[in-house]
Protein backbone atom coordinates (compact mmCIF):
# COMPACT_ATOMS: atom_id res chain seq x y z
CA UNK A 1 0.00 0.00 0.00
CA UNK A 2 1.09 3.45 -0.99
CA UNK A 3 1.64 6.11 2.18
CA UNK A 4 -1.37 8.54 2.83
CA UNK A 5 -0.45 11.40 5.25
CA UNK A 6 -2.08 14.22 6.52
CA UNK A 7 0.23 16.70 8.47
CA UNK A 8 -2.30 19.66 9.17
CA UNK A 9 -0.97 22.88 11.01
CA UNK A 10 -4.20 23.20 12.97
CA UNK A 11 -7.28 21.05 14.15
CA UNK A 12 -9.57 23.85 14.06
CA UNK A 13 -9.70 27.27 11.81
CA UNK A 14 -11.42 30.18 13.58
CA UNK A 15 -15.26 30.25 14.00
CA UNK A 16 -15.57 27.13 12.79
CA UNK A 17 -16.02 23.70 14.22
CA UNK A 18 -13.42 21.34 15.31
CA UNK A 19 -11.90 19.68 12.12
CA UNK A 20 -14.43 21.38 9.81
CA UNK A 21 -12.38 22.96 7.40
CA UNK A 22 -10.42 19.32 6.70
CA UNK A 23 -14.05 17.20 6.33
CA UNK A 24 -13.06 16.70 2.43
CA UNK A 25 -9.80 16.03 3.40
CA UNK A 26 -10.71 13.06 5.72
CA UNK A 27 -13.22 11.78 3.22
CA UNK A 28 -10.74 11.24 0.84
CA UNK A 29 -7.78 9.84 3.24
CA UNK A 30 -10.03 7.56 5.32
CA UNK A 31 -12.25 5.90 2.48
CA UNK A 32 -13.06 2.42 2.87
CA UNK A 33 -11.31 2.67 6.72
CA UNK A 34 -14.12 2.05 9.44
CA UNK A 35 -12.44 2.01 12.21
CA UNK A 36 -9.86 4.61 13.77
CA UNK A 37 -7.33 4.63 16.67
CA UNK A 38 -7.22 7.96 18.32
CA UNK A 39 -3.70 9.55 19.97
CA UNK A 40 -4.72 11.61 22.68
CA UNK A 41 -1.40 12.25 24.43
CA UNK A 42 -1.36 15.67 23.68
CA UNK A 43 -4.06 16.83 25.95
CA UNK A 44 -5.10 20.51 25.13
CA UNK A 45 -6.00 22.57 28.10
CA UNK A 46 -5.09 19.60 30.08
CA UNK A 47 -8.07 17.46 28.87
CA UNK A 48 -8.51 14.05 29.56
CA UNK A 49 -7.56 10.98 27.50
CA UNK A 50 -11.46 9.88 27.59
CA UNK A 51 -12.93 13.51 27.37
CA UNK A 52 -10.37 14.14 24.24
CA UNK A 53 -11.19 10.48 22.71
CA UNK A 54 -15.10 11.89 22.77
CA UNK A 55 -14.60 15.02 20.92
CA UNK A 56 -12.55 13.12 18.15
CA UNK A 57 -15.22 10.25 17.91
CA UNK A 58 -17.72 12.84 17.97
CA UNK A 59 -16.70 14.23 14.31
CA UNK A 60 -15.65 10.39 12.94
CA UNK A 61 -19.12 9.11 14.28
CA UNK A 62 -20.57 11.09 11.91
CA UNK A 63 -19.00 9.87 9.18
CA UNK A 64 -19.64 6.11 10.26
CA UNK A 65 -15.83 5.25 11.79
CA UNK A 66 -15.65 4.18 15.05
CA UNK A 67 -12.66 5.72 17.15
CA UNK A 68 -10.70 4.14 19.87
CA UNK A 69 -8.53 5.61 22.24
CA UNK A 70 -5.12 4.36 22.22
CA UNK A 71 -5.08 4.70 25.75
CA UNK A 72 -7.91 2.08 26.35
CA UNK A 73 -5.35 -0.60 25.28
CA UNK A 74 -4.12 -3.01 27.24
CA UNK A 75 -1.34 -3.73 24.78
CA UNK A 76 -0.97 -0.20 23.00
CA UNK A 77 1.61 -1.63 20.39
CA UNK A 78 -0.44 -4.77 19.46
CA UNK A 79 -3.25 -1.82 19.28
CA UNK A 80 -0.67 -0.29 16.48
CA UNK A 81 0.25 -2.93 14.75
CA UNK A 82 -3.67 -4.00 14.52
CA UNK A 83 -5.20 -0.60 13.71
CA UNK A 84 -6.92 0.46 10.01
CA UNK A 85 -5.59 4.10 10.35
CA UNK A 86 -4.77 6.80 12.99
CA UNK A 87 -5.59 10.78 13.97
CA UNK A 88 -3.73 12.09 16.42
CA UNK A 89 -4.94 15.32 18.30
CA UNK A 90 -2.73 18.81 18.79
CA UNK A 91 -2.15 20.02 22.20
CA UNK A 92 1.20 19.54 24.11
CA UNK A 93 3.86 17.94 21.78
CA UNK A 94 5.76 17.33 24.42
CA UNK A 95 3.71 15.52 26.47
CA UNK A 96 2.61 13.63 23.05
CA UNK A 97 6.00 12.99 23.03
CA UNK A 98 7.39 11.62 25.80
CA UNK A 99 4.19 9.17 26.28
CA UNK A 100 4.87 7.61 22.53
CA UNK A 101 8.34 7.30 24.20
CA UNK A 102 7.67 6.18 27.76
CA UNK A 103 5.26 3.56 26.12
CA UNK A 104 7.98 2.33 23.35
CA UNK A 105 5.32 3.46 20.54
CA UNK A 106 7.52 6.20 18.16
CA UNK A 107 8.82 3.67 15.76
CA UNK A 108 5.80 1.23 15.52
CA UNK A 109 3.49 4.07 14.70
CA UNK A 110 5.85 5.28 12.10
CA UNK A 111 6.39 1.91 10.64
CA UNK A 112 2.96 1.24 10.23
CA UNK A 113 2.28 4.28 8.72
CA UNK A 114 5.11 4.26 6.48
CA UNK A 115 3.33 0.45 5.52
CA UNK A 116 0.67 2.55 4.18
CA UNK A 117 -1.79 3.15 7.00
CA UNK A 118 -3.53 6.30 6.88
CA UNK A 119 -2.56 8.50 9.45
CA UNK A 120 -3.90 12.15 10.08
CA UNK A 121 -2.13 14.63 12.54
CA UNK A 122 -3.04 17.98 13.63
CA UNK A 123 -0.61 20.62 15.27
CA UNK A 124 1.32 18.58 18.13
CA UNK A 125 -0.08 14.80 15.65
CA UNK A 126 1.63 16.91 12.80
CA UNK A 127 5.15 17.80 14.66
CA UNK A 128 5.67 14.13 15.59
CA UNK A 129 5.96 13.53 11.48
CA UNK A 130 8.83 15.61 11.15
CA UNK A 131 12.05 14.99 12.07
CA UNK A 132 12.04 16.03 15.45
CA UNK A 133 10.09 18.24 17.64
CA UNK A 134 12.82 20.47 17.84
CA UNK A 135 10.20 23.06 15.94
CA UNK A 136 7.67 22.93 18.38
CA UNK A 137 5.94 26.15 19.56
CA UNK A 138 5.40 24.12 22.81
CA UNK A 139 5.92 24.70 26.70
CA UNK A 140 8.43 21.61 27.70
CA UNK A 141 5.89 20.72 30.32
CA UNK A 142 7.28 17.62 30.47
CA UNK A 143 10.91 16.02 29.70
CA UNK A 144 11.07 13.60 27.02
CA UNK A 145 13.53 10.63 26.57
CA UNK A 146 14.39 12.50 23.36
CA UNK A 147 13.14 14.69 20.88
CA UNK A 148 12.93 12.39 17.94
CA UNK A 149 10.02 11.85 16.22
CA UNK A 150 8.45 9.48 13.33
CA UNK A 151 10.06 10.87 10.32
CA UNK A 152 7.46 10.66 7.84
CA UNK A 153 8.86 13.69 6.13
CA UNK A 154 12.44 14.55 5.95
CA UNK A 155 12.21 17.77 7.14
CA UNK A 156 9.84 19.48 10.30
CA UNK A 157 7.13 21.60 10.60
CA UNK A 158 6.36 24.25 12.92
CA UNK A 159 2.90 24.43 12.87
CA UNK A 160 0.46 27.89 13.37
CA UNK A 161 3.30 29.55 11.99
CA UNK A 162 2.89 33.32 12.79
CA UNK A 163 4.08 35.94 10.37
CA UNK A 164 6.40 38.92 12.28
CA UNK A 165 3.92 41.63 13.56
CA UNK A 166 5.17 44.85 11.99
CA UNK A 167 5.29 47.53 14.76
CA UNK A 168 4.90 45.03 17.29
CA UNK A 169 6.20 46.30 20.72
CA UNK A 170 6.72 43.00 22.54
CA UNK A 171 10.93 42.12 22.51
CA UNK A 172 10.19 38.36 22.87
CA UNK A 173 11.51 36.42 20.02
CA UNK A 174 9.84 36.04 16.48
CA UNK A 175 9.03 32.60 14.94
CA UNK A 176 11.24 33.36 12.18
CA UNK A 177 14.07 34.32 14.63
CA UNK A 178 13.26 31.03 16.69
CA UNK A 179 13.67 29.23 13.40
CA UNK A 180 16.81 30.74 12.55
CA UNK A 181 18.33 30.26 16.00
CA UNK A 182 17.01 26.37 15.36
CA UNK A 183 19.21 26.29 12.29
CA UNK A 184 22.30 27.41 13.92
CA UNK A 185 22.71 23.96 15.77
CA UNK A 186 20.34 21.74 13.15
CA UNK A 187 20.65 21.41 9.53
CA UNK A 188 17.04 20.49 9.07
CA UNK A 189 14.81 21.99 6.94
CA UNK A 190 11.57 23.70 8.30
CA UNK A 191 8.51 24.17 7.01
CA UNK A 192 6.35 27.06 8.49
CA UNK A 193 3.01 25.85 8.39
CA UNK A 194 0.20 28.51 8.75
CA UNK A 195 -3.46 28.01 9.92
CA UNK A 196 -5.35 26.61 7.00
CA UNK A 197 -2.56 24.77 5.21
CA UNK A 198 -1.53 21.00 5.60
CA UNK A 199 1.26 18.75 4.19
CA UNK A 200 -0.37 15.69 1.90
CA UNK A 201 1.87 13.01 1.48
CA UNK A 202 0.67 10.15 -1.16
CA UNK A 203 3.22 7.79 -1.99
CA UNK A 204 6.87 9.37 -2.39
CA UNK A 205 4.89 12.37 -3.37
CA UNK A 206 5.22 15.31 -0.42
CA UNK A 207 2.93 18.57 -1.13
CA UNK A 208 1.53 21.43 0.42
CA UNK A 209 -2.01 21.66 0.25
CA UNK A 210 -4.92 24.99 1.25
CA UNK A 211 -5.53 28.39 1.15
CA UNK A 212 -1.63 29.81 2.15
CA UNK A 213 1.53 29.53 1.16
CA UNK A 214 3.83 28.28 3.69
CA UNK A 215 6.93 29.59 4.27
CA UNK A 216 10.09 27.71 4.31
CA UNK A 217 13.12 27.34 5.76
CA UNK A 218 16.59 26.07 4.98
CA UNK A 219 19.67 26.48 6.48
CA UNK A 220 22.27 29.07 5.51
CA UNK A 221 19.57 30.14 3.47
CA UNK A 222 17.10 33.44 3.19
CA UNK A 223 13.59 31.90 4.53
CA UNK A 224 10.91 31.82 1.02
CA UNK A 225 7.34 31.27 0.36
CA UNK A 226 6.34 28.02 -1.35
CA UNK A 227 2.62 28.48 -3.58
CA UNK A 228 0.47 26.08 -2.47
CA UNK A 229 -0.30 22.91 -4.59
CA UNK A 230 3.67 22.75 -4.99
CA UNK A 231 5.79 20.04 -4.06
CA UNK A 232 7.69 19.73 -0.80
CA UNK A 233 10.98 18.86 -2.17
CA UNK A 234 14.02 20.67 -0.83
CA UNK A 235 17.65 19.44 -2.06
CA UNK B 1 26.74 38.68 52.67
CA UNK B 2 23.32 38.87 51.86
CA UNK B 3 21.93 37.77 48.37
CA UNK B 4 21.53 40.41 45.62
CA UNK B 5 19.24 38.95 42.53
CA UNK B 6 17.68 40.57 39.72
CA UNK B 7 15.85 38.60 37.29
CA UNK B 8 14.37 40.88 34.23
CA UNK B 9 12.08 39.95 31.94
CA UNK B 10 13.70 41.23 28.90
CA UNK B 11 17.13 43.21 28.54
CA UNK B 12 15.36 45.68 26.07
CA UNK B 13 12.56 47.95 25.98
CA UNK B 14 10.89 48.99 22.59
CA UNK B 15 12.64 52.16 21.20
CA UNK B 16 15.19 51.70 23.99
CA UNK B 17 18.55 50.76 24.35
CA UNK B 18 20.18 47.13 25.47
CA UNK B 19 20.11 47.51 29.13
CA UNK B 20 19.09 51.64 29.13
CA UNK B 21 15.96 50.71 31.58
CA UNK B 22 17.79 48.85 34.51
CA UNK B 23 20.52 51.56 34.50
CA UNK B 24 19.41 52.63 38.15
CA UNK B 25 18.93 48.74 39.25
CA UNK B 26 22.87 47.73 37.67
CA UNK B 27 24.30 50.96 39.48
CA UNK B 28 22.53 49.37 42.90
CA UNK B 29 23.50 45.66 42.11
CA UNK B 30 26.78 46.22 41.10
CA UNK B 31 27.68 49.09 43.61
CA UNK B 32 32.04 48.02 44.09
CA UNK B 33 31.73 45.74 41.71
CA UNK B 34 34.66 45.96 38.96
CA UNK B 35 34.33 42.69 37.04
CA UNK B 36 31.59 40.61 36.17
CA UNK B 37 31.79 37.30 34.37
CA UNK B 38 29.20 37.65 31.47
CA UNK B 39 27.26 34.38 30.64
CA UNK B 40 26.63 34.70 26.63
CA UNK B 41 25.67 30.80 26.36
CA UNK B 42 21.93 31.67 24.61
CA UNK B 43 23.34 33.11 22.24
CA UNK B 44 20.09 35.34 20.60
CA UNK B 45 19.83 34.61 16.62
CA UNK B 46 22.61 32.88 17.31
CA UNK B 47 25.01 35.25 17.73
CA UNK B 48 29.41 34.26 18.56
CA UNK B 49 30.05 34.21 22.60
CA UNK B 50 32.68 36.60 21.34
CA UNK B 51 30.22 39.73 19.46
CA UNK B 52 27.41 38.58 22.72
CA UNK B 53 30.21 39.33 25.15
CA UNK B 54 31.26 42.27 23.24
CA UNK B 55 27.62 43.79 23.00
CA UNK B 56 27.60 43.77 27.30
CA UNK B 57 30.94 44.86 27.96
CA UNK B 58 29.71 48.13 25.40
CA UNK B 59 27.28 48.55 28.37
CA UNK B 60 29.24 47.85 31.39
CA UNK B 61 32.70 49.71 30.49
CA UNK B 62 31.01 52.77 30.68
CA UNK B 63 29.83 52.09 34.04
CA UNK B 64 33.82 51.15 35.09
CA UNK B 65 32.71 47.81 35.43
CA UNK B 66 35.42 45.24 33.20
CA UNK B 67 33.07 42.08 31.24
CA UNK B 68 35.13 39.10 30.80
CA UNK B 69 32.87 36.56 28.99
CA UNK B 70 32.76 32.76 30.49
CA UNK B 71 33.56 30.82 28.01
CA UNK B 72 37.41 32.34 27.30
CA UNK B 73 38.31 30.71 30.72
CA UNK B 74 40.06 27.63 30.34
CA UNK B 75 38.35 26.42 33.73
CA UNK B 76 34.89 27.86 33.99
CA UNK B 77 34.28 26.30 37.31
CA UNK B 78 37.19 28.31 38.98
CA UNK B 79 36.07 31.29 37.00
CA UNK B 80 32.73 31.07 38.58
CA UNK B 81 34.04 30.45 42.10
CA UNK B 82 36.48 33.38 41.78
CA UNK B 83 33.88 35.81 40.11
CA UNK B 84 32.40 39.34 41.64
CA UNK B 85 29.21 38.92 40.51
CA UNK B 86 27.69 37.53 37.24
CA UNK B 87 25.39 38.60 34.01
CA UNK B 88 23.23 36.16 32.07
CA UNK B 89 22.43 37.81 28.79
CA UNK B 90 18.77 36.42 27.11
CA UNK B 91 18.55 34.35 23.43
CA UNK B 92 17.38 30.55 23.47
CA UNK B 93 17.19 28.45 27.46
CA UNK B 94 17.43 25.36 25.57
CA UNK B 95 21.24 26.31 24.60
CA UNK B 96 21.83 28.18 28.05
CA UNK B 97 21.13 25.32 30.19
CA UNK B 98 22.76 22.61 28.12
CA UNK B 99 26.18 23.95 28.04
CA UNK B 100 25.82 25.18 31.76
CA UNK B 101 24.86 21.48 32.48
CA UNK B 102 26.83 19.97 29.94
CA UNK B 103 30.11 21.75 31.38
CA UNK B 104 28.97 21.42 35.18
CA UNK B 105 28.22 24.40 36.11
CA UNK B 106 24.68 25.18 37.03
CA UNK B 107 24.77 24.12 40.68
CA UNK B 108 28.39 26.03 41.26
CA UNK B 109 26.32 29.47 40.05
CA UNK B 110 23.23 28.80 41.85
CA UNK B 111 26.05 28.27 45.37
CA UNK B 112 28.02 31.41 43.92
CA UNK B 113 25.21 33.54 43.79
CA UNK B 114 23.45 32.13 47.00
CA UNK B 115 26.64 33.37 48.53
CA UNK B 116 26.09 36.89 47.67
CA UNK B 117 27.46 37.64 44.65
CA UNK B 118 25.35 40.02 42.48
CA UNK B 119 23.47 38.20 39.83
CA UNK B 120 21.98 39.63 36.61
CA UNK B 121 19.95 37.85 34.51
CA UNK B 122 17.87 38.96 31.49
CA UNK B 123 14.81 36.84 29.89
CA UNK B 124 16.65 33.22 29.28
CA UNK B 125 18.95 34.36 32.01
CA UNK B 126 16.43 34.84 34.30
CA UNK B 127 14.67 31.59 33.56
CA UNK B 128 17.28 29.80 34.68
CA UNK B 129 16.80 31.70 38.06
CA UNK B 130 13.40 29.53 38.77
CA UNK B 131 13.52 25.87 39.80
CA UNK B 132 13.53 24.38 36.19
CA UNK B 133 13.18 26.07 32.76
CA UNK B 134 10.10 24.47 31.82
CA UNK B 135 7.86 27.42 31.42
CA UNK B 136 10.25 29.38 28.84
CA UNK B 137 9.16 30.56 25.32
CA UNK B 138 11.42 29.20 23.65
CA UNK B 139 11.96 26.72 20.96
CA UNK B 140 13.93 22.91 21.99
CA UNK B 141 16.54 23.36 19.51
CA UNK B 142 19.06 21.69 21.37
CA UNK B 143 18.32 18.43 24.09
CA UNK B 144 19.17 19.26 27.40
CA UNK B 145 20.61 16.66 30.01
CA UNK B 146 17.81 18.17 32.00
CA UNK B 147 15.42 21.02 32.86
CA UNK B 148 16.21 21.52 36.44
CA UNK B 149 17.86 25.05 36.65
CA UNK B 150 19.00 27.34 39.49
CA UNK B 151 16.06 27.66 42.19
CA UNK B 152 17.40 31.13 42.93
CA UNK B 153 13.92 31.87 43.45
CA UNK B 154 11.27 29.46 44.78
CA UNK B 155 8.77 29.49 41.87
CA UNK B 156 8.82 29.30 37.89
CA UNK B 157 9.08 32.20 35.65
CA UNK B 158 7.49 33.20 32.46
CA UNK B 159 9.40 36.20 30.58
CA UNK B 160 7.73 38.28 27.65
CA UNK B 161 4.80 37.28 29.54
CA UNK B 162 2.00 37.98 26.70
CA UNK B 163 -1.61 38.84 27.81
CA UNK B 164 -4.30 37.23 25.75
CA UNK B 165 -5.08 39.46 22.38
CA UNK B 166 -8.97 39.87 22.46
CA UNK B 167 -10.57 38.97 19.09
CA UNK B 168 -7.30 37.42 17.82
CA UNK B 169 -7.97 34.85 15.57
CA UNK B 170 -4.74 32.78 15.28
CA UNK B 171 -5.58 29.35 17.31
CA UNK B 172 -2.29 28.24 18.45
CA UNK B 173 -2.12 28.04 22.61
CA UNK B 174 -2.86 31.50 24.75
CA UNK B 175 0.39 31.73 27.12
CA UNK B 176 -2.20 31.69 29.76
CA UNK B 177 -3.15 27.92 28.34
CA UNK B 178 0.41 26.67 27.70
CA UNK B 179 1.13 28.20 31.99
CA UNK B 180 -1.93 25.88 32.55
CA UNK B 181 -1.18 22.79 31.02
CA UNK B 182 2.60 23.30 32.81
CA UNK B 183 0.67 23.15 36.14
CA UNK B 184 -1.50 19.75 34.69
CA UNK B 185 2.34 18.17 35.25
CA UNK B 186 3.64 20.28 37.97
CA UNK B 187 3.32 22.23 41.46
CA UNK B 188 5.19 24.43 40.97
CA UNK B 189 3.98 28.95 40.91
CA UNK B 190 4.56 30.45 38.05
CA UNK B 191 5.18 34.48 37.50
CA UNK B 192 4.02 35.60 34.57
CA UNK B 193 6.56 38.92 34.18
CA UNK B 194 5.89 41.46 31.82
CA UNK B 195 8.44 43.48 29.60
CA UNK B 196 9.64 46.09 31.44
CA UNK B 197 9.15 43.94 35.02
CA UNK B 198 11.37 42.01 37.02
CA UNK B 199 11.92 40.17 40.27
CA UNK B 200 14.42 41.62 43.06
CA UNK B 201 15.84 39.41 45.86
CA UNK B 202 17.55 41.27 48.67
CA UNK B 203 18.72 38.68 51.18
CA UNK B 204 15.16 36.13 51.94
CA UNK B 205 13.10 39.73 50.30
CA UNK B 206 11.25 38.51 47.18
CA UNK B 207 9.33 41.39 45.59
CA UNK B 208 8.05 42.58 42.25
CA UNK B 209 9.83 45.66 40.81
CA UNK B 210 9.06 47.60 37.23
CA UNK B 211 6.39 49.37 35.62
CA UNK B 212 3.40 46.37 35.70
CA UNK B 213 1.57 44.18 37.55
CA UNK B 214 2.18 40.33 37.04
CA UNK B 215 0.27 37.72 36.52
CA UNK B 216 0.30 35.08 39.19
CA UNK B 217 -0.23 30.82 38.50
CA UNK B 218 -0.75 28.84 40.83
CA UNK B 219 -1.65 24.94 40.89
CA UNK B 220 -5.35 24.78 40.81
CA UNK B 221 -5.93 28.26 41.58
CA UNK B 222 -7.61 31.49 38.88
CA UNK B 223 -4.72 33.40 37.87
CA UNK B 224 -4.53 36.88 39.38
CA UNK B 225 -2.53 40.10 39.40
CA UNK B 226 0.09 41.48 41.73
CA UNK B 227 1.25 45.03 42.13
CA UNK B 228 4.85 46.39 41.07
CA UNK B 229 6.03 46.26 44.76
CA UNK B 230 4.72 43.54 46.11
CA UNK B 231 6.25 40.36 47.80
CA UNK B 232 6.49 37.46 45.88
CA UNK B 233 5.66 34.51 48.32
CA UNK B 234 3.35 31.89 48.00
CA UNK B 235 2.32 29.69 50.72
Amino acid sequence: MQKKIVLASTSTLYGEEYLEYLAPVMADLFANISEIVFIPFARPGGISHDDYTRRAAGVFEQKGIRVKGLHTFSDPLRAIRDAQAFFTGGGNTFLLVKQLHDLGLMDALAEAVNAGKPYLGCSAGSNIGGVNMQTTNDMPIVYPPGFKTMGLVPFNLNPHYLDPVPGLEHMGETRETRIREFHTQNNIPVVGLREGNWIAVNGETITLEGKHSARIFLPGRTPYELATGALLKFS
